[in-house]
């Protein structure tokens, strides 16, 4: 098949400066501008919390075919650029899943994108219930680096639990612990009894998507005196139970000595 | 910008011709032809449990701006195109969330696609964690035709329980019925009580996008002697009881009467 198509842009990328993007997954930090031959097609968008957003990556290369994805682990080995969500690819489509924060006229505020300024945009499309698939199987590529893990683990705790709070908060560095210790943390033997607020729970449920069954991983007893999260890996247990309520700046200060303590397996 | 780019098909879909596809989430629909000159692109990508399929729908219009999706609901309003994932579109790219079931050298074997044989693949990409939004906010857009909902909520409880179980059945069943009487089952004000298995209550949970927290939708009580499921919305309480177990051609097969007893609101 030798066809090719011809693709145009219905809009742009415009990046926000916005240095509050390091302490909060909810605020803009771009503007998708939609060309206004286009405006009619955003009729009725705004009844989605989420976008996935499609651009033309118009700096990558169209000739790789495998990379490293070393930025995050330098330790990993090579995958095929349709393995991996590489820019460099045949055809370098970019996809990005983006909260929508508010419309105006053509321009559509997001978050979490991370395009650079001047990316055009080729489709938008509404993100839909059954774009959930709860516990996918995937290689282990998080990245190895603290802060780096902080924030990914904070994008995925904000879409799942959808607001940041306290129970929130400790839950992800919890969560960023235990990942440390025992390994990926969405592994189907891992096994995880949260005991403490709804708020914990939910965030520890999503980040490490534990379900009641198939298998069984999750277990929650709601308590109002304690915050406690047991984790169990083939038999090892480690128990990590908060030292004080955290908020969004200790969150990213504080060392876990003094937000909690554990006992190593 | 008026400036556009070439898109080069790298693969193909071709449909399997699977009579199963009625009863089962399961069982293969479709294989994606990688043309041989992008398979190492294809490298790793059977660590996947899910893809992304890109394709470029060849046969849609390009200069449609809004379109009425009347083929599930007649009743339903215009929608802009990047408000819908409407076929018809100014890039048309389709974009499927597929099952990777097996990849034979350049031949990957999927569940779910629904586009027609034929098809130009344009890109494939790996599902990843950061693409779980547990509880979006879209507008309800369901099909009001009870089969066509019966074969949306076996994919969504599929994508969630990951296996198809009598719990799962019965749980899919209740929330079919929850539906037809509450109306839309991932409302905020909705709230779920599941009495009895993890399998009903893991279902449930993913059917309903009922969080333990923000706002508190979801309780379980684990239970080997009953299957009950208790709807509160706004007050008007419905309790849904099992019968006895079913399979899944008592899915496909058995009236409500037959499987479960309920008092309305």
């Amino acid at each position: 098949m030798s066809e090719t198509y011809s693709i145009k842009p219905v809009g742009v990328i415009k990046r926000l400066n916005n240095t509050q993007n390091d302490v909060s997954a909810l605020i803009p930090n771009a503007i998708i501008e939609v060309f206004p031959e286009y405006s009619k097609a955003i009729l009725t968008i705004e009844q989605n919390s989420h976008l996935w957003i499609l651009t033309w990556l118009h700096l990558a290369r169209r000739d790789t075919l495998t990379v490293k994805p070393s930025r995050n682990n330098p330790g990993l080995p090579s995958f095929g650029v349709f393995g991996i969500r590489s820019p460099d690819r045949p055809n370098p489509i970019g996809m990005y899943l983006a909260r929508l924060v508010k419309v105006e006229n053509n321009f559509i505020y997001v978050t979490d994108i991370d395009a650079v300024d001047g990316t055009p945009v080729i489709d938008l499309k509404p993100y839909y219930e059954n774009d959930i698939i709860f516990s996918p199987r995937t290689p282990n590529i998080k990245p190895v680096y603290r802060e780096k893990l902080k924030k990914l683990f904070l994008k995925q705790a904000v879409a799942h639990h959808q607001e940041e709070c306290p129970g929130l908060f400790m839950g992800i560095r919890m969560a960023i612990l235990a990942e440390e210790i025992l390994g990926h943390i969405n592994s189907p033997d891992l096994g995880i009894l949260v005991e403490g607020s709804p708020c914990l729970a939910d965030t520890l449920q999503g980040l490490t998507r534990s379900r009641l069954a198939n298998p069984p991983r999750f277990r929650f007893i709601n308590s109002s005196s304690r915050a406690q999260s047991t984790w169990n890996k083939k038999g090892e247990l480690l128990q990590i139970s908060a030292l004080r309520r955290i908020n969004c700046k200790d969150f990213w200060e504080l060392p876990d000595c003094e937000i909690m303590k554990y006992s190593l397996p």
